[in-house]
């Protein structure tokens, strides 16, 4: 009989929204949920994490808060929402402090603070174990809604900020390697909607999604949404911090594994029409890399003149 | 030091939503959170609960699917809101069979389907056990939005169908009797969208929810949020089946503890301007019971010509 183990998470959550239809604008497979009210969508998104298993070792309760967070407003970003607010349903040991519930929730309120969102409810339980499911609801005019598919030949494909992060934020956690700058990438990043609003507002956008199942899954996912719009990225063009490049020599971690298919972190790669780049740059600021092209008939990044194809593979729960 | 054992759900969960305003239509303690947009409102509500802890024994992964979708479209139904969807996220073991989700996701998708709501998006990830959190979404016009505060003096208070129903569910599993009428309310309850939706269009509703804490609690807290108006409920006006007369009978149950604290159940418990009796009792058919009456200075019960006082307690989690 078929197991859990031999499906695999994303083949579940196409299950899941299967089917659905009518008063949604948006089909299964991209970041949220969308609700035509008008000339308005409302995004929603879930994301269920639990303590022992998703939490990383050296994070505190503070960090699992906001991380979960973090994680529903990502999505929220990768649509060009607006944040609207959070849901937060928790399932917690009767033995467990107020104190740990409490910074939990300090986490996630501090984190929707910083985008301009708020708590808009919540439900515990009492269970085995630390679980946390966060819904974050955002808003955009239907019309500039990003979406995962949309991209066309010609268009420059860019990231808001430093790919690999998260990846050798853990890799100095599991080494004991003191890299500060990467480690909060990894216990607490920074939901890019902002970011997500300013290229909606745009118009220059064509896709967008954000790298939570790494660099190379979010190009295919793009080029896949796009009807087979193809990408040529160019490996030197790939932002990556100094501190992350001396923790990937630090621990001899392979370097294209960890930039391009570890995932586990929250920029958003999107794709926009050329005419668009002063703009964006300006709009910006300093969250702007262009990486790459639509062009070509598969996904492959360039390195030392070499094309190396970008497998249609990321971080997947259930297999491994 | 404090656990959250000795603080309890019901303040646990006031923690999650203090501070909340702004673009929330509702403030903290009503059945879901309400946004704005224009002069429609989103409703929004979230629950979580695991097959371990939450299933009644004798659920299958299809009940609990149907359980866990109905409970969020409960809260939706008692803001008078038209049922638009839900998201659900699901902790699952890597060696579940694959049918068990699928009869899960069979039992969301058709309690959605049954009151003509979808799934709109979800997430799967690997733990210890099964959880399953639903986020439902629901729309109604802002003005028409119910909420638990808003009785006056010499409303009428009425139900949408039989209470303790669930109660006898549980004790008719525990003592292995055959009642399957009742068990059905246990594990599929029938959320009241429909006659939510009845409820707030008529115009002579000014408060509901649903009885998921029970009968007492439910009116506690609609005399609570009304600005202390109170109840004089009628014993014998409230609807109890046969069936469980018969299984508080023959499991010499607590037939007040059953009918007023046990919870579980989900009809709605609701007030309405008596100029509305004709016009509800046509619009709702058979699922409309008055049950009391706006009036006093304390929450009672009438039986047998005595008050008995209807004590503000119900179901919480963590507190036992």
């Amino acid at each position: 009989m078929a197991t859990l183990g031999t499906v695999g998470e994303k083949a579940l959550v196409n299950e899941i929204v299967k089917n659905s239809h009518s008063r949604v604008a948006l089909g299964p497979g991209d970041d949220a949920a969308a609700i035509k009210i008008g000339d308005k969508c409302i995004v929603v998104s879930s994301d269920i994490m639990s303590k022992k298993t998703h939490a990383s070792e050296g994070m505190s309760y503070y960090d699992i808060g906001w991380f979960a967070a973090a994680v529903n407003y990502s999505d929220v970003a990768a649509m060009g929402a607006a944040p609207i607010g959070i849901l937060v349903s928790l399932f917690m040991e009767r033995d467990l402090e107020v104190s740990c519930f409490r910074e939990m929730m300090r986490g996630v309120r501090e984190c929707s603070d910083a985008i301009g969102a708020e708590i808009l409810g919540g439900d515990t339980k009492e269970g085995a174990g630390i679980v946390i499911s966060g819904t974050a609801l955002g808003i955009v005019d239907e019309k500039k809604m990003l979406k995962r598919g949309g991209a066309k030949p010609g268009d420059l494909i860019g990231v808001t900020g430093p790919i690999g992060t998260a990846a050798a934020g853990f890799f100095a956690v599991q080494s004991n390697i003191d890299a500060p700058g990467i480690k909060k990438s990894l216990f607490t990043p920074f939901p890019r909607t902002k970011e997500g609003c300013v290229l909606s507002d745009s118009g220059y956008v064509t896709a967008c999604m954000d790298v939570t199942d790494g660099l190379a899954y979010s190009i295919n996912e793009i080029s896949r949404h796009s009807g087979n719009v193809y990408f040529e990225i160019d490996w030197e063009k790939i932002p990556i911090t100094e501190e992350t490049k001396d923790v990937i020599r630090r621990t001899n971690s392979d370097e294209l594994e960890t930039v391009l298919y570890f995932g586990g972190e929250y920029e958003l790669v999107f794709t926009f029409d050329p005419l668009g780049e002063e703009y964006l740059r300006k709009a910006l600021g300093g969250n702007f890399y262009i990486i790459g092209e639509a062009k070509g008939n598969d996904n492959v990044m360039m390195k030392s003149g070499k094309p190396v194809k970008l497998e249609y593979r990321g971080w997947e729960h259930f297999k491994s």
